[in-house]
């Protein structure tokens, strides 16, 4: 996700730090409900698929969280996997065998770690380590890790594909910043980046994780075989970028700056990740599953749940690109906009999947 | 060096972070210099007792760092020990042994380690870790370490003794913020102080460290045998007493806000810390040595340097007890004071102790 291309602000895209009214450890409340969603899944998926043998005796069991952003989810996340692990040691007959666990957080050098590890929990069971760097490349040793897990993290693309920031190129995306609705060799950019970012991603990892070891993959994406439009992401960047032409048609930004953000996001289907993995060779599908739909039915608080989420993903990047002044008036739009489509939005954020992937030995 | 006594504020004391003028990364030239002064020995000392036996096949070979602070000092120290084990592979014909490298930052939760991690050398060779907590404790699993490296920070302790701030206590401390040329009383307090943390240190590290394994410490402290005034921070910190006094008596501060000042730096004999080696009973002194002097001898220079030097290391305590108006006054009295004593303040700035430790086999 590191970003090698600084002729697009929306490159590199930490969550908002600290914890101000729009930081995202406040606001993560739809990735919290994903999490929430996704906790028994998880619990589930470790007991029934982990086996504890690929642990040499002595050592600690390694658990990563790729993408952990500030907290508190990556808490919940960590605490959620100790207890399965410790379950699946008990439930063999082993209590005595549980290991010490170490769990690497992971996330951009630009996450505020300073933020993560004065919020770690109080008690914590494990000893706790921050990494820095892309997951799109390597960033732990080599067969080091037990447990991946990620949530609401590969779903962000490691750069905005070239050509559609190219004016002379076919697929350049005047007018817009993401794919829905946009010309087919838009849709095709963004497609080979997710297809060499993933190849990149399942490459590192291979080499990482253990044989035998685990990934959990949580993700916002589409269901298999539906129209790009049955994403959360692709339809909240296509109401943002028209939200931002309508400031362009306003006379308050330029429309040049409008042509020249792309957000650097994929909802890919689970049949694409498939492919990859398949692709890849190194790993089992061990699950693949929808998730629960992570909110209750209150339509009402959608569009305000909407804006406040959306601006806390992306209100760094905005503000470096448009400036400060503008914020409050585009999310202010953006929430309106949404209002119209309440029913559609409320849909599309069911849209969460569950992988869970296995090492094979080579 | 986590603080757990509330009652005095130079308890947590990270080196002030980011880059400005009075920044450690700007203005630790004396630890650079002590860097320095034991690259070659380190280096030499790697070469000369690590067994690379200790690590097995297909493991990465793990560094820790502690208080390590933000850069650029730990990188260069970290590059330095990279190479002597990669010669040490190299001079037994394993070349092609060489291990992966996985270096490990550790130091207080509330060290600036965004900076550290947006500082990392580009091209570093190694997988790097920010490991966030007090040193006194445990902070790596079991038996995961080959090599650890400390540089000035040892003489840290983990708190500043309580009598020391206590009013009843024989050992109250009133009118200074050091042992030096204090009453019996302070100085078998902070002794007591460093006996137990030192216990505590090497407790967790025996723990931590594969059997084998090696620790390199540097700190600055006195000769065995020599007057307490013979350390560097002992006179440092007598001298910055006197100035806050001098303030007290201007009315500028409360002498009740001196007297609950204190500062938790030991300066320790090289014989002291080879005690407490023996009394934990796990590891073989390998190496004890005196460091070349860090500084060429312009005796000129030296005062303004010792200012620069100390304000980096203690300005975010002084300024949360005494307010940030006192600085720039308290610190060119601390100059003015160094220049009468520039010669004997150069002498103990060579006080620098190299010990290289060896984890033995249960």
């Amino acid at each position: 996700m590191a970003a090698d291309d600084t002729s697009n602000v929306f490159e590199a895209h930490p969550m908002e730090g600290g914890d101000g009214p729009n930081s995202y450890a406040k606001n993560s409340i739809v990735q919290r409900g994903v999490v929430d969603a996704a906790k028994e899944l998880v619990k589930r998926a470790i007991v029934e698929t982990l086996n504890i043998d690929i642990l040499s005796s002595s050592n600690s069991f390694k658990i990563a969280d790729l993408g952990c952003s500030v907290g508190p989810n990556t808490f919940y996340a960590v605490e959620n996997m100790i207890e399965a692990v410790e379950f699946k040691y008990q439930s063999q007959g082993q209590n005595s065998q549980i290991p010490e666990f170490q769990v690497l957080f992971n996330d951009h050098a630009s996450n505020d770690f300073n933020m993560l590890f004065i919020s770690f929990p109080e008690n914590k069971r494990y000893y706790a380590a921050g990494v820095p760097g892309s997951f799109y490349s390597r960033v732990f040793p080599n067969a080091s890790i037990h447990l991946v897990h990620s949530s609401y993290a590969i779903h962000w693309l490691s750069r905005v594909p070239k050509e559609v920031l190219d004016k002379h190129s076919p697929a350049w995306n005047k007018g817009k910043i993401h794919y829905l609705n946009a010309r087919d060799e838009v849709v095709r950019a963004y497609e080979a980046q997710y297809v060499e970012d993933m190849e990149c991603f399942l490459h590192a990892r291979a080499q990482e994780i253990v044989y035998g070891g685990l990934m959990v993959l949580i993700f916002p994406g589409r269901p298999n075989g539906s129209a790009s439009s049955q994403a959360w992401a692709n339809m909240s960047f296509q109401v943002l970028g028209s939200c931002l032409m309508d400031l362009v048609r306003k006379g308050v930004i330029s429309e040049e700056k409008v042509d020249s953000s792309n957000m650097p996001i994929y909802s890919m289907t689970p049949q694409e990740l498939e492919d990859a993995v398949k692709q890849n060779g190194c790993f089992s599908v061990e699950i693949m599953a929808n998730l629960p739909h992570p909110l209750v039915d209150d339509t009402l608080s959608v569009p305000q749940l909407l804006a406040s989420h959306l601006r806390t993903g992306v209100e760094g990047m905005v503000k470096k690109q448009f400036g400060e002044e503008i914020l409050d008036e585009l999310f202010d739009l953006y929430r309106e906009k949404c209002e119209h489509d309440a029913l559609n939005f409320l849909a599309v954020l069911g849209h969460n999947f569950i992988v869970v992937l296995r090492r094979k030995a080579d």
